[in-house]
């Protein structure tokens, strides 16, 4: 089955302490489609300017992306800037030029009203509700926020997460969403407001989910060495999202297998400024990590 | 077979925005000695002064922990104080009061010295040193660490690392120690320093093992609050050699295994205020933790 996707389309230029790179593709919509479109075919919703390069069109097409729902507007593709420290985790924005995403509304073509699973990536939460409301019934519906919309927007986003099947945020979002000093404290108090799961990103020290069945404590894949963390955890929603839309079964019965695939996606992000590394991959470098991660773990 | 600990014996005033305990029983031996306690006989080095509560000495008993190895000096009890934030991560010490403590060389019965299972709990690496002078040929040494030798002792820690089979210690040690930023980063370099073993903690994150067989990830048992983290680093490393000195089979094929039962025993003593919480347990409790965390880690 398909996932629709929506979520920011954008050009990244990061810095980290051993190289400088302008105008990458990048924007939440972006990792999560190419992760997950290893599993699942992908409608893309989101905006790019006219200034938006050939190439990035090209490699949506080279991972099977669906562009019908990617508004190419007159003016400027959003614009991201941003520099981490020596440890990759801290990063500090040096930019944020919106272009055309200011006035964004996304609007979904016809075939993509079906989709059966919707990835709300990162986005205002009054867009996500936008998507949303074009949407026949979907099967399942995951969202993923940030930090700012929890400054800025929370009674959209708390309106949001009545919707949803899923809700994903980072341990920082969790503590400062619920005041919960324990992650698993925060799970609990965030089921309180809507989704019947709700997944705890932690970077390196992997993610937690909480559902009917319980808590899954997911592994990250050892990494020796991070390049760019930008978009490691888009790509893990997107990862799981798309090895989701692909299982058979319920939905109980693949999540957990879906959020290792997807932390597998994340870890080759990582591994590559932007998309470079992830683009290089094949199903097959995704299927021997899961693989290691299973012996990993096992005791 | 039995297991061999030395470390500190002391006495802990802990407080926490929540309550506040003053001379709990704690030190490195004791939450080590304990937790092992639960799976293998234990060997006590140590020293308390004559101040040194009878219940205390009951406590060890109960646990039918061998205390020859345990000096009573005229003077007092080591004693530490300290607070924690609301976070339970952040502590700051209020006190260190050495006692007998200052002069303690261990001093091993001739009983202790053909143990084949030695944890060097924390304590000064020169008595760590001091302490494996004294044994004959161990078949398994392992030392855990404070940021405090890093500072003031890292050339008898660094001369100590070549003399064992596993060192352990926590990740911002771990960063200290070696500069890398990533955990798998500083595992490959700690091995360098000696160690064929090296587990690095990360507290409610869990730990990561390298060995000759590669890594393991470790998860922590989910805990929804926790009331005294002291001594759980000290918990899971004497729950683990306490769990390999009963296994049978090589190491390697344990210690995996180990670890887990480590990580369950180091949940239980977050769970009360000192030994408070794990004296009251029985093994067949932590056998229940150990099968949810199979559970909990299963994809």
């Amino acid at each position: 089955m398909n996932v629709l996707i929506v979520g920011s389309t954008a050009l990244d230029s990061i810095k980290t302490p051993k190289a400088e790179n302008p105008r990458l593709l990048g924007g939440s919509a972006s990792h999560a489609g190419v992760a997950a479109s290893f599993f699942s075919p992908v409608k893309l919703v989101g905006v790019v300017g006219n200034d938006f390069p050939k190439r990035y069109l090209n490699l949506y097409k080279r991972h099977r992306i669906d562009l019908n729902g990617l508004q190419v507007l007159p003016g400027k593709t959003f614009h991201w800037s941003g520099e981490y420290e020596a440890n990759m985790n801290n990063r500090r924005t040096l930019l944020t030029e919106l272009g055309v995403f200011e006035t964004f509304s996304p609007k979904l073509p016809s075939e993509y009203q079906s989709s059966p699973y919707v990835l709300l990536a990162n986005i205002a939460p009054s867009l996500q509700h936008h998507v949303l409301n074009q949407m026949q019934r979907p099967k399942f519906v995951a969202a993923d926020t940030m930090d700012l919309w929890l400054n800025i927007a929370l009674p959209d986003l708390l309106k949001l997460m009545k919707r949803l099947d899923l809700f994903v945020l980072n341990d920082s979002e969790a503590h400062q969403l619920t005041k919960a000093d324990n992650v698993f404290g925060a799970l609990r108090q965030i089921h309180k407001l809507g989704p019947q799961y709700v997944i705890i990103k932690k970077g390196s020290h992997g993610s937690i989910l909480s559902g009917p069945r319980g808590f899954f404590i997911c592994p990250a894949y050892p990494l020796h060495k991070v390049v760019d963390p930008t978009g490691a955890g888009d790509s893990f929603v997107g990862g799981m999202m798309g090895y989701l839309a692909t299982s058979k079964g319920a939905i109980d019965d693949n999540i957990r297998r879906a959020m290792v695939y997807g932390s597998v996606a994340a870890s080759f992000c990582c591994e590559g400024f932007g998309l470079t590394r992830i683009t290089r991959i094949k199903r097959s470098n995704i299927e021997i990590r899961v693989k290691e991660l299973e012996k990993l773990t096992r005791f």
